[in-house]
């Protein structure tokens, strides 16, 4: 998934960091492509995690609580920071149970969750 | 850099602290002029990592998040606190790379940019 | 230097977790091997930044400090607990300087080292 | 007093980081020398807060506590990590009270405690 992410970025000639994640939000791969920012890997494991944890693509979780809520604070707390509810971010599915996440940082957010989604499209059948 | 942003600092009539850090965001040099805010070396360093990191005049970064963005936050949770994305700070540049930052606090924020701007101005064209 | 390292992993017979950060101990690249343990991704990465950040093997860091010596915590605290003075990780190195490391975690550690050992024999050298 | 330091060291042919600290163990002033270690400002930052908010000189705060002692890390947790009670650092005294502290880092903790008296030493006496 980490190589085909980063095949979708080329083809869109962007510069961006991809985490993978699993259905708990430990990292399972990263990469950082020459030129993404410095802490985009960072952003991408925590839209990653975001994502991974509530089953959501990262962008519905942007709108899920109100302004001043204190449940992401305390979520973010909880993951020691690493949570990100951002767009960029998709849930991998198995039916309807998320088993991982693919994040990513670097472009605009909308560029961001293309390339998750081409990422996870490039998933094999049987796995 | 130091010497040459207190001098500047001095011309303005400023009192002010400036913070010199590397591309990474870890701190090289620092100094609290007399009268400077208690604080104020550490907003100085958090100017100045958030420059260095995202390779951008902190007054940028001020302006590149919603409000509520959880971005900013999540970001300094990774930096230990060390992150502030307010004017004030400039990187410092090898050709287009971020190779540190010049952050400054203790005075109204474009004063702050304009003594960054002078410490920068007097580097070394061989370093 | 990933694909090396989970080759020389497998040569091996061993299910590890390899990291790469940069001379700053920034995350550049990660990736756990099916079967690695849960948190190895996260003591890889630990590993690979102490190796960076101090320019040693992380066997000479554990060595380093007395039992009780307070600055492993302190640094620990300044890295957000990505701090892992343990063998498993070497750095990468540009003549003397640091420019990054490569942390492995989920064999023996003297196992962990040799992987890292052989990503980084495998880096192009122009590079 | 940063100046006086790094000539000291010079003398002795180190490369140290230095720091001084008010009275309240905030930042006054830093230098990373170059070839310094990339983490020594922050460790000499922590032993400067050390030796200043407890009045003395961090090797003697080294022995004050008693292994597993829960007193050193309930400190270290209300100082955000600043703490170093390792030797390297001295207190500036007006009279018997602290006013700040020079904290060095960088070499042999007995070397960097001798450059902080050296900088310590050259404090204008009307200072």
């Amino acid at each position: 998934m980490l190589d085909a992410g980063v095949a979708a970025a080329e083809r869109r000639g962007l510069k961006v960091s991809i985490a993978v994640v699993d259905g708990g939000g430990y990292l399972v791969g990263l990469l950082k492509m020459d030129g993404a920012p410095l802490l985009s890997p960072d952003i991408a494991q925590g839209k990653a995690v975001a994502s991974a944890v509530f089953n959501a693509p990262s962008l519905d979780l942007s709108k899920r609580w109100a302004p001043g809520s204190p449940i992401p604070t305390a979520v973010s707390a909880r993951l020691g920071g690493r949570f990100v509810p951002h767009q960029g971010a998709l849930p991998i599915r198995d039916g309807d149970a998320a088993i991982g996440a693919v994040g990513v940082s670097g472009a605009a957010s909308d560029q961001d969750e293309a390339v998750a989604a081409d990422a996870i499209a490039a998933r094999p059948v049987a796995a």
